[in-house]
């Protein structure tokens, strides 16, 4: 598997975060330098997630369509693409096919 | 965040293992001697796994009812517990509230 498939030299966390009675699982990634990122999963629903720290949305895997707050429309985001939350914010987001995603807090 | 709460100095995989529809969500860690665990989730409800290698699950958190295959009665495990599964082979567990687990392969 390549570095990019995975995080190398990272502290991982045992316990999962979860939300959504389940439909978003994640789990907590340390990393040496002090940054955290989580990696996780959205199962195929509509969701509205608030952020705290603003956050990076990274899509490992599978599609969704995304609107954040105050966006007039939804953009459709893939595997391979990003798109960026600012802090104390929302978004919406419908996932098709359950999503992968990494987190990287700012 | 103490030792027995996170793995240290691991890697882990950033796409996620998915079974029975999202009921059960884990990710992969690879440890620098080779071995490899996963970091999971199992959501209230009743399934059967199989095995191939042999594995431990260890209950993070949560609680459980499981049977292993040939066995007569279901044992409860609890966070802190762990029970172990032999290779081609498979057993029934029973979620009742959400089940956060660490599985050891052999």
């Amino acid at each position: 598997m390549s570095a990019a498939d995975q995080f190398d030299g990272v502290s991982v966390v045992k316990k999962a975060n979860v939300y959504f009675d389940g439909k978003c699982v994640s789990h907590t990634v340390q990393f040496a330098d002090g940054t955290r990122k989580s990696v996780g999963v959205i199962l195929p629903s509509s969701l509205t997630f608030n952020t705290g720290a603003p956050e990076i949305m990274e899509v490992i895997d599978g599609r969704c369509r995304v609107k954040l707050a105050g966006a007039t429309a939804a953009v459709e985001y893939v595997a391979g693409q990003s798109f960026n939350v600012p802090g104390n914010s929302s978004f919406d987001i419908e996932t098709l096919d359950t999503l992968h995603y990494v987190c990287h807090f700012g």
